[in-house]
C-alpha cells in the first residue's frame, strides 16, 4: 500500500460527474481550488465534457483530465456501485489507492460513495467500520459529529474507535491538540441511554490515548462543549439532519418575522449583510463536506447540490486533511489499541 | 377505574413542590390558570407555604390546597420516586386515580414523575409502554414528537402503540383530524434505518387507523411535514434537544451578528419587539411541557425551570386533554388493534 498522506505534493482525484450541477459547477470547483487555493486537482470523467468545460475557464493546460466512461447516478445506492468498477468515482478511488492523488472528492450519492470507496480503498488496518465525519459551525473551531450515517447499527467497540477517528480529524484538520470526546445520549449520568451507549461510556472511560469528557446531549451539538461528538449512524444522522434544519427554520422565521412589519423591515435592510455573512457561516457547504473516515485514502462527500464555491472548498478539506496525515494519524491511533498491554 | 375524562369539569392537580422555582412561581402560575384561563386547580403540597403563597396573592378560596408533606428532589431519579408515596407528585396521581382531579401537573424531575406515574396510574389497558409527546413549534398547528425520552430502548410494536398515542394527543388537544404519522429514520425509503425502524415501517404501513406517511428525517421535525413524528426515545429525545440547542444557537449567533456594527445594530432595535414575539413562540414553555400519554389519566410535566407563565401553560394543556378525553380516544385506538380479525 502506498503512502498516500505524503504531505502537500499529491494532487486531489475530483470525482467530476458526481453531484446535482456536474460537470459544469464541479470543473468551476476545480478551477476555483486551483487558482484560488493552489491545491493541484485531477478531474475524473468523461474527457469531452470535461475538456469544453476546462477550456471555457481557460484551464486546459492547468488542470488533468483522467478518463472514467461510467458515472453512478445521484440516486445510486451501494449495489449500483459496486456493478460499475470503472465509475468515475472508482478511479479518483483507485487514484488514491495507487498513490497517484492524495484524496478523493466526490459529490455524487453518499450510498454509492460510502459503498466504492469501502470496496476500492478497504478499511484500514484495525478499523472495524469506517464513519462518516462532518464539521458543526462552533467556535472558536468546529465541532466533528461522527458517525453522520454510515453505520445505521453499531457494537459499543464501534463508537471508541469512532472517537478515534474523530480525535485525528480533529487534530489534522481543525489544529486541535488533544481533543476532548462526548458521547452523545439523553443524559449527563453514565447510566443514561440505551445499552450500546452505556457499554460504550465504560470503554471510552478506560480507552487509553482518548480524553473523554462524557456524555453530552442534543443541545450540545452546538455548544462547543467538547471537539468530538461520538454516535452511531443512526442518531448522528437524525441530529445532524436536525440541526440542519432547526437552523434554516429559526433563519426562515425570522425572515418572516421582519418582513411582516414596516418598522421591523427597516431594521432587516441595515443588517441585512451582517445576516447574510452569518447564514453563510453556518451553510454546511462553507465547512467542504462529510468526510468517510478509516480507509486508506481520505474521501470528502461534498453536498449533492454543491456549486463551485462548496466543490473548491471539499477540495480544500481534502488537501489539508491528506497534507496532515489524517490517515498516518489514525493508523498511529488504533496501534495501541489492537496490542493490548500482556502481562509479561 | 373511574372515568378520568369527563369533559372540563375536573380540577387539574397541580404538584405545587415540583420544579426550580417551586413553590411560589407554581402558585402564581396556578392564580394566572385559574384566573386568565379559568381552569379549576387543585394545588398538592405542604399546606403551611402553599397558604402563605396564595394569600399573597389574595387566592385563598380560590384555590384549594391537597396536602402532601413530602416532596421529590428535582435530581430525583426512578428509585427515590417509589420510595416517596405520599410525595406531591404521588398524592396528585392519586387525586387523579380518585377521579377527583382531571389531569396531573408537575414541574419536577421528570424521571420522577415518569416513574410515579407508572405506579400511582397505571398503563392503559392494552398500553406496552407510555410515552412522552412534545409539541414542536410548527405552523398552522404544532407536530407532535413521541417518545421524547421515557423508552431508551424500544421494540417495532411500540414504535406502532406510539403512533396512536400521538393521533390522539393530535386529535384531542390540537384539533387535528385523520393526523399524518411519520417515522423519524435516516432516509425517506422504506429499508433506511436500523432494524427496529425497517420493522416498525411494515407495522405501520399495515396498522388500521392510521394514516402513515412514511419515513421522515431530521430535517423534518420543523417542516411541518406530518402531523405525529414516532421514534424511540433515545433518538427522539436527542432530536428533540438537538433542536432546542440549535434554534437557541440561531438566536444568539443572530444577536451577535447585529450588536457586531453599528448599522445593524440600529437594525436590530427597530425589530426588537418581533424578535422578542417570535423568540417567545418558539419557547418550549410556551407549548406548556411534556405530556405523559397511556396512563389511566393525563400528566403533564412542565419545564423544570418553568415560571408562572409555564405552569399555567402546562395547566391550559393538561385541561384541554383531559376535556376533550385524550385517555379515552386512546382506548378507543388501541382496542381494534388488541382484537385481531378473526376469519368468523
Amino acid at each position: 500500500m502506498p503512502e498516500t498522506d505524503a504531505p502537500g505534493v499529491l494532487p486531489i482525484a475530483l470525482d467530476a460527474m458526481g453531484g446535482d450541477h456536474a460537470p459544469d459547477e464541479i470543473v468551476a470547483g476545480a478551477v476555483q481550488a486551483v487558482r484560488e487555493h493552489g491545491i493541484p486537482v485531477v478531474l475524473v470523467g468523461a474527457p469531452r465534457p470535461l475538456a469544453e468545460a476546462l477550456a471555457q475557464h481557460d484551464a486546459t493546460t492547468e488542470i488533468p483530465i483522467v478518463r472514467a466512461e461510467e458515472a453512478l447516478a445521484m440516486d445510486a445506492g451501494a449495489l449500483a456501485s459496486l456493478r460499475r468498477p470503472r465509475s468515475s468515482i472508482a478511479v479518483a478511488c483507485h487514484l488514491v489507492r495507487r498513490g497517484e492523488a492524495g484524496a478523493v472528492v466526490s459529490a455524487g450519492s453518499t450510498a454509492g460513495i460510502v459503498a466504492t470507496g469501502k470496496l476500492r480503498l478497504r478499511s484500514q488496518h484495525g478499523v472495524l467500520r469506517p464513519a462518516i465525519a462532518v464539521a458543526l459551525p462552533t467556535r472558536p473551531h468546529p465541532t466533528v459529529l461522527l458517525d453522520a450515517g454510515a453505520n445505521a447499527e453499531v457494537k459499543p467497540e464501534m463508537l471508541v474507535q469512532f472517537a478515534h477517528l474523530g480525535a485525528a480529524y480533529a487534530e489534522t484538520a481543525l489544529d486541535v491538540e488533544a481533543p476532548r470526546i462526548g458521547l452523545l445520549t439523553i443524559g449527563s449520568e453514565p447510566e443514561k441511554g440505551n445499552k450500546i451507549v452505556k457499554r460504550a461510556h465504560e470503554l471510552l472511560s478506560a480507552a487509553p490515548g482518548l480524553d473523554f469528557a462524557g456524555n453530552v446531549e442534543g443541545h450540545d451539538l452546538l455548544s462547543g462543549a467538547v471537539d468530538v461528538i461520538v454516535a452511531d449512524g443512526f442518531t448522528g444522522n437524525v441530529a445532524l439532519k436536525t440541526m440542519e434544519g432547526s437552523v434554516r427554520f429559526a433563519f426562515a422565521e425570522l425572515h418572516e418575522t421582519i418582513m411582516e412589519s414596516r418598522t421591523a423591515r427597516v431594521g432587516g435592510l441595515l443588517q441585512r449583510r451582517r445576516i447574510r455573512e452569518l447564514h453563510r457561516r453556518l451553510d454546511p457547504e462553507a465547512h467542504g463536506g462529510a468526510v468517510l473516515l478509516g480507509l486508506n485514502g481520505t474521501v470528502v462527500i461534498a453536498h449533492g447540490a454543491a456549486r463551485a464555491k462548496g466543490v473548491s472548498a471539499a477540495c480544500l478539506l481534502a488537501a489539508r486533511l491528506s497534507a496532515h496525515g489524517v490517515v498516518t494519524r489514525i493508523g498511529e491511533r488504533l496501534a495501541p489499541a489492537r496490542r493490548p498491554h500482556l502481562p509479561w
